[in-house]
Parts: structure tokens; sequence; C-alpha cells
């Protein structure tokens, strides 16, 4: 067997192109590209509003059955289909989220794809890379010290201090900081209080920055977060506080989306990253409808299974954003066909045709899910070298008895030539008309119904449960004109259920809605079915204990 | 009279070069220079090493009487001279720090230098620039996150909880999280403990970074930081943590100098930006050493009046890195001198010359002080349109008796045109071989000794008072091996007493230390002889409720 480099010896030998050049292929000229390095760089706003009157080009997404320890390579199979299309000469380009800083620190960091189909620079997406989250975290803090702060004054919005929701933020795995007071040490440093920081990917500022259309949407979006209630439960708005346009401010550069490139000298934006439970888990409006208009061919991603993932991409951002999706690509692997079908981690690497035949419900499920949004759909079979012939044709068997393709695919190993029947197929769909976009529920229907209708024709749930305030919590936000908004679910990304071990095609569950929140600046009501963790810890061996940099000045440690 | 435009309609204005050409004068290769946008580049640590053997310019230090509400304009002096040499035909280059950005959604945000005499770009300084302190505030809460999960998982090293002295740190203006408990909500979030925030300025890092030589100096000083102590008061290291590495992989680019320019063109680093107070106050050390490489003359300024910057810039800055300065500058303006003098702030436009003569006492000390270091000394009268012939006669008669010239410049409304007299005594001095640099005490000597050596000569105080546990501190810091370390007073910046109100020139004060705290990274002792404050609030009316992008995309309200 071949032996394999690992990503990051791939992505230091890298042979980057000046990132000038690879905006130049886009057309942005010199000027309206603003470098972070030799190998990043922003794209001015001023050259994305003058794109406005071309024409889109077609909008692909990669998306996921439900995630298992064996891995789908959802990140890797999107950046090598852009490459793939690229390679058989179409103009494309992909678009993906920002990496955040925290989490590298606790286990290993995470490549931006693997193999020979990487975007690089690996190392500084990982750490700063052009300060977005960073901007983030300022805004989001600089609202919560504006709260607090108005209540020191002399609370004159009347702010009932048991009934400030909006808290802190840190883009650190940093469990010590989930549940404090603040506020203590005497009158000088305010009313003390109960409160607690999520990581910056949680933040609503992030869900905001990556569902706004421009800065004037973001600054319109910033005002209308509710960051706390009187005592007469009347919301109180980020707007009321005064802290829109110092937050808009703060994120001017954050808004603008960041062009890297692959492996392949590919161009690739790279931006936002919100987190996939409580937020919809998308790269940015922004990003992809700038791509659309620099390229002829946008492959981009949704986080977790596309229970979650796909349905989110399209029920909140293609619907907020107008986007028309063209094709979907759903990534699927041997191996976690074998895991959907039973099969244990270590025994991951034995021929079992049977197990990957059972696995494939999972598959089917995901593949019924997007054509219900109107989406035409191919399988992308991401290849291991451990998978075997048979393997390979049990999946690519049972999913044409579903009227659809699946593609075996060799990015991984082989880069663009490996992936070269799944781009013409891809263009075959995007290309066929065959798309016909909707989001699977109207904006008018009742919050609840919304709920039950993703739970049982997406997650096939006999029913939803909800406490009688829960229920009253969705008919008040109705009163209030929040009723047209679309759910985000918060749901374990490992089944169709919300039971994490119920692998395979779950039917007839329970769906129990723990709780609902409002994220009124982003635009939807999170619906959460599960224990959210919105601020990691660290493990006991943090991987920060072995990063450092060698004597060549590399980073060690954090891949 | 005429009319004057804001320093913003003037930075706004500003002619900037490209930063490669601004770095192609100093001899830096494109491929050395990192930029962040267009007008700001960090300068690569390998080009930096590749200097080593190169000499060095001369280093000239521009200070300043103790500050008045009247303003005397240290910075938009440094910019000036720096301008003024170059007019003059000299190769020179300025040194500076970066700005905080939480203090300016307090109050206004501060420009670096002011009127014609500016570096720029002024609002990307004033918020994320190249995103240095971002770094520093993610390497800082790492370490904090890494010391809470050390003693969730068993604390192996006996850490005492109640003698954790790490805190965290945010760049924001944010009195609610002076003083915190954290880790509340039962057993997964660890064990309750109080603790706090300081402002990112205030971090034991910020203080490292700018003290380092190299990476490996870097993370050397970082491993050194005591960040707990055992029951039985042993330290507790950053490197005990096994959080260095990591620290280090963070700053590596915060490590390297910013280049900007001056609204002439001309090259400025902008890099660090320590505390003046609990911290030395000065640039990186980095920047200046590399300065030193690539310009014949390198202006670079310290924090504060000259009793606490420019000691604090020899005695640990200069000391620690081996420079020799070579000709100092004490800014004065006519207002300070009257306010010192004894006049309020509405009575400085009417002429006043005895208050002028009186208020010169003030500068009188300084220039004493400065001459102590074997620095040969100049002052520059920071014009004002309001200041009279009369008076500015009368601060260069009393600058005469003591043996030193007062230059007036005028780089305030007319640039280096207006500054060229003080270029060229600059150069007479720094070229006279007439400095002989020593710092005022040796690094043996006891380090109350030091404390009374620093308030007796400098301050003028008749003596030092201290309880016993502060005595008993500095002992045992002594006894474990930290007694060669300098002093690093933290005193008013408005008086050579610890009385703000005390202006002119007091003598025969007592100076009481109320606590002495180890920064074992940086490598000082901080000596607090007031209230310290590490994290400031934000004002009733805050000025990020009226900062907002104006129609235009530009910033309003941050000046």
């Amino acid at each position: 067997m071949a032996e394999y480099k690992s990503d990051i010896e791939i992505a230091r030998a890298a042979n980057k192109k000046p990132i000038m050049e690879i905006g130049a292929r886009l057309g942005i000229p010199e000027l309206d590209l603003v470098p972070y390095g030799h190998d990043k760089a922003k794209v001015s706003a001023d050259f994305i509003s003058r794109q406005s009157d071309k024409p889109n080009g077609k909008l692909i997404l990669v998306t996921a059955i439900n995630p298992t320890p064996a891995g789908e390579g959802k990140t890797t199979t999107t950046v090598g289909l852009g490459d793939g299309l690229n390679r058989i000469g179409k103009k494309a380009m992909i678009c993906i989220r920002e990496a955040s800083l925290g989490p590298n620190f606790g286990m290993k960091g995470g490549a931006a794809g693997g193999g020979m189909a990487q975007v690089v620079p690996m190392e500084e997406m990982n750490l700063h890379f052009t300060g977005d989250f960073h901007a983030i975290t300022s805004a989001h803090n600089l609202l919560s010290a504006m709260i607090d702060n108005h209540i020191y004054w002399g609370n004159e919005l009347e702010i009932d201090a048991r009934r400030v929701v909006w808290r802190r933020v840190m883009d650190m795995n940093d469990r010590a900081l989930r549940d404090i007071v603040v506020s203590l040490g005497g009158v000088a440093n305010g009313f003390p209080r109960q409160t607690g920081f999520d990581i910056t990917v949680a933040s609503e500022v992030m869900a905001i920055l990556c569902l706004a259309k421009d800065l004037d949407d973001l600054q319109q979006r910033l005002g209308s977060i509710v960051v706390a209630y009187r005592r007469d439960k009347t919301p109180i708005h980020c707007r009321d506080i005064k802290a829109d346009g110092a937050m808009t401010v703060l994120l001017k550069d954050a808004m603008q989306p960041n062009l890297v490139q692959t492996l392949e000298n590919n161009p690739a934006f790279v931006h936002g990253g919100p987190f996939a439970n409580i937020a919809h888990g998308c790269n940015s409006v922004v990003a992809t409808t700038t791509a659309l208009k620099l390229a002829d061919y946008v492959v981009t991603e949704a986080g977790f299974g596309a229970d979650l993932g796909a349905e989110k991409f399209f029920d909140i951002k293609c619907r907020k954003a107008g986007l028309k999706p063209d094709a979907a690509v759903i990534v699927a692997t041997v191996r976690a066909m074998k895991m959907n079908g039973g099969v244990k981690k270590d025994d991951l690497a034995a021929e079992n045709v049977a197990a990957v035949e059972q696995g494939c419900a999972n598959l089917g499920r995901h593949v019924e899910n997007v054509k219900k949004f109107g989406i035409p759909v191919v399988v992308a079979i991401n290849h291991f070298v451990t998978d075997t012939e048979a393997e390979v044709q049990a999946v690519k068997d049972y999913v044409a008895t579903l009227g659809t393709e699946a593609i075996l695919c060799k990015h991984w190993a082989q880069g663009s030539t490996g992936i070269e029947d799944l781009a013409h197929k891809v263009v075959e769909l995007a290309d066929s008309g065959e798309a016909n976009f909707a989001p699977l529920y109207p904006d008018e229907m009742l919050l609840f119904e919304k709920i039950e209708t993703v739970a049982k024709s997406i997650y096939h749930a006999g029913e939803v449960s909800a406490e009688k305030s829960v229920r009253e919590q969705l008919k008040q936000w109705e009163a209030q004109g929040y009723g047209n908004l679309p759910i985000c679910m918060a749901k374990t990304q490992y089944s169709f259920s919300t039971d994490p071990n119920q692998r395979g095609a779950p039917s007839g569950h329970t769906v129990p809605v723990r709780e609902v929140r409002l994220s009124a600046g982003a635009g939807f009501i999170v619906v959460i079915t599960g224990e959210i963790m919105t601020m990691p810890g660290l493990p006991r061996v943090p991987s920060s204990e072995k990063i450092h940099l060698n004597d060549q000045g590399q980073i060690e440690g954090l891949f």
C-alpha cells in the first residue's frame, strides 16, 4: 500500500500562488482585494456592490449522511468537487466555513478538507486567520458591556437584571466561564448578577454576520437582537442600548469574504462559521452571493448531516437570501455505512457487505429528504483505501434503487483527477433545469407546526412533545410579530431521532422540545431538543500542551 | 485666524503610498513584508534575523512633562520629529505604541499624533489594526482556561484555588468583569472561585511581548510567568501548566513589528502597547531594535511624563534590551506650564507670563532627571496658536538657565517644515557622542533600595513607606532569585508625588507603597503607590452610542 503524507505535510508542501493572482482569475482588481499576508485577502465591499447586475452561477450544496466516528469527508468532498469542476474546464469556486480558534487547543485542529483536497494556508485558518472571529467577539462583548453600563448609570430602560439574556463570548474552550457572577466588589463595579460566556461561534452576532446581505442589513439585524426583558417581560433590543452602530463598525472588515486557494490553486471563500445546532451552520450569505457572481459553479457545504445542515441551509439561508440551489451532493463513505449497519469502529477494516447494505437506509433517508426541497441529488462515495469493490458496489446498487446515482470519488488520494466523474454529473444535474427549489414550509405557518413539519417530514418522527410553557412562549412570539421566522432545530447530529445512539433510519420517535430561544437579529427561533453545550471545556490532556513552534518556526502539535 | 481641519479630516485626506513602497525605502523586500491591507504590513521574523550584523542607528527618546488636561503632544512631537529628520535629509523612522480597542468605545479614540504630524491609517489603528491585541487576549486567556482545566481534572500541581493570581483579559471597558465568581453551576463546570478580568493592555503577556527579543525569548518569558501558588506558597509557573508553547504559537505574528507611515509618507513602526503604570509603557523591543538596523535615526516615545515613562524606558527597556539612547526630547507646552503654574483650564487662553515662569519648575525637574541617565536633552515647545511670544520666550529663558535649549516647534500646524530646528538640534546632540547612558541603579541593589532610589532621585521624595508585609514580600522574592529584577513604579502620572493634585516640582513627600506584584515573565517587580485601575468602565454616555458608519461607509463618532 502506498504511504500517505499527513494533511499538514501536504498543506505545507502546497505550491501556493500569490492571492492577487487567484483574485485576478475571478476578475477582482488588485485594489479591491485587501491582502492579509500573501495568501489571504478580503474582497472589498465596493467591488461586491459593483457585481449586482451580473448573472448568477449555479449553486451546488454538499451535504452528508449522519456523521459517525468513521468520518464522512464532507469538506474534503466540497474542496475536491471544486477542483474537479475546474479540472473539467468549468469556472468554479467553493465556499466553506471558518474554523473556531478555541477548540483547536482542546482536540487537534481541523484541516479545511484533507489529503489532496484541501484549502490553504491551513495553519492560519486554524489560528487568527483574518481576524473575523476576534471582531465578532469584540462586537458581542461591546454590547454586553453597554448593557451592564446602562444598568450601572441608572437603568433608564428599566432592564430586569434577572432577565438579561445577552451573555458574553470568548473564542476559547473555558468551562469555568459557563456560569459566573459578575459585578462583585461593591458599588463601583455595578449590580451583581448571574450570567456566563459562550464560545464565539455560538454568538448571535456570528449568525447575523453570516445571514446579513450587506453592512446596512447587518446593522439592522444587530439592532433587532433582544438583549433583555423588563419586569413586564417586554423586550429590550440592542438598538435601545444604542450599540448597533459601533458593533457594525467593529464588524466592517469581518463582513467581507476571505479569499484563499485550494491545493490546486482554485479560488475558495472561507467566511463565517456559525454553530450548526443553535444556529444555521453555513458560511456567510455574502460569500455565497458574491461567489455566484464570480464563478459559473459554486460548491458550498452545510454543517452536520443533511437532516440538520441541508434543512437549515434550505429553510433558513436559501429562504432568507433568496438563493436557489441547482443540485446537491450527499457524501457517504463505506465505513460510515458499515457503522450505520451496526459495525463497531475497530472492525471497520474488514469487508462486510451486509452491514453496508443495512446502513444504506440512513443514506436513503437523506436522499429522499433533499429531494423534498426540489433539488436533484447525486451521492458521492468518498473512497477509503480499505473499501472493497463489493462494498462500493453495494452502495451504488442501493442508490440506483432510489432513482439516483452514487459515484466513487478518489479526490482525497488523487485530487481533482479522482473526482472528474462526480464533477461531470454535478454539471449535468445543475444545468438540467431540474431543480425547483422550495423551502419545506411557508413563512406564515404557525411556529409549532413548523417544528412538527420538520420533525415528521425530515426526521420521520411520530410526534413533537413540548411543555405548556414552550408552546405559550411560541404563541407569545407569534403575537409579537415573530411568527413568520423560520425555525432552527438544535438536535443531535448523530441520528434522525434525538437519541444519538439510534443510527440508521429510525421512524415514529418522539421529538421533545425542551426549550425555545428567540434569535431576533439572526431571524430564527432556536428549537432545542437535547443538551446543547455552548461553551466547550478542555480535555484532561489538551492539545495545547503539545502545540509549539519547532526549530524551523513551524507550528507543531496543532494537527 | 486660519481654520484648522480636525485630525480625522486630515488623516482621511492623507496621500498614502503603498506600504510595499514604504518598506522598500527601508530595504525590506516585498516577500519579507506581510501585508494587512495596502497600508499596513508586518516585517517577517526572517528578515529581522538577517539584520543582526548591521550597525545601529541613533536612538532618540521623546518624553514629556507631567501631563495636564491642557495636553502636551508627545506623540505628535514624536511623529513630527521623525518627519523633520527626514526633511533635513536624514534616514529616520519612528516607533510608537499601538492603541487599545476598548477605551475607544468609552471616550473618543486616540489619534496617533495630531494635526499635520500623524501616523495613518488612523481608523484601523484605533480598531483591530493587525490583530496583535486580539492575539495577546487569546494567549492570555488560553493560559487562564488551562489553569482552571488543570484544577478540574485532578489538580496534580496542587494549585491553591484561592491563590490563582492569573486573571483573564478582554480588550473592552467592562467594569462588570472586574470582580467575578467563575465555575458555578455544578460539578461539570469546575470549582467555584473568585477572580476577574483586566483590560488586555494590562496583561503581563503584553509586557512580555514588548520586552522579548525574539520568539525563543518570548516562550522563555511566557513560561516564567507565575500563575498561582500552592498552600505552602511555592509558585506555579506557566510552563508547569504547559501553556507556553501554544501561547507562543498564538503570538507568532503579533511579535512582528507593524509598519505604517506618517502623513509625509515616512516609515513608522507601531507595535505593542503595555500599560504605563503596572507595566513599562513603551513600544516593543523588537520594533525598536529592528528600526535601529533600518534607519540612521530612530525616534521613540515613552508613556506619561518623564518621571514614569522615561525612567522605565531607561531602567527597564534599555537595561534589558541593551539599548543605548543618544538623545532625549522633553515636550512641553506653554499651556501646560501655565497649568503647572496654577492657572485653571478655562483661563489658559489669556497671556500669563508669570504663571509660565512658575510652572517651569516641573519642566526643570524632568530635564535634570533625564540628564541623570547620561542622556543629553533638548526641550521641544509644542506650539499652540494661543501662545504669545513673551510666554514662549519665558520658557526658552528658563531652559537656558539649565544649560539646555528649548526650541519652538510648529509641526502640528505645518508638518515637518515647522520642526526643522528641533531636528537639526537632535542630530547635533545624537551625533555629539555626549550620551553616556547608565541606568539609575544596578541590578544587584536590594529591591526596596531600588524603590527608594527612584523615589528620592527622580520624584525628590523624602521617604518611602511600606507595610511590613510588603517589605517581607520583597525579601521573599530576593530569596527566590528575583532580587535582580528592575522595579516598575505604578504612580499617578500627574505629579512627582503620589498626589495627582500636586503640580509643579514638589519635594520631601512620602511615597507609600501599597502593594508589590511580581511580573516574573516580563521581568520586573510592580510597585503600586496608589489606586491602580486595570479594568476601566464606560462613562454614562459612552462614545460607542455615537459610533457608526456613514453613507460613504466612513467611520463617524470614533474621533
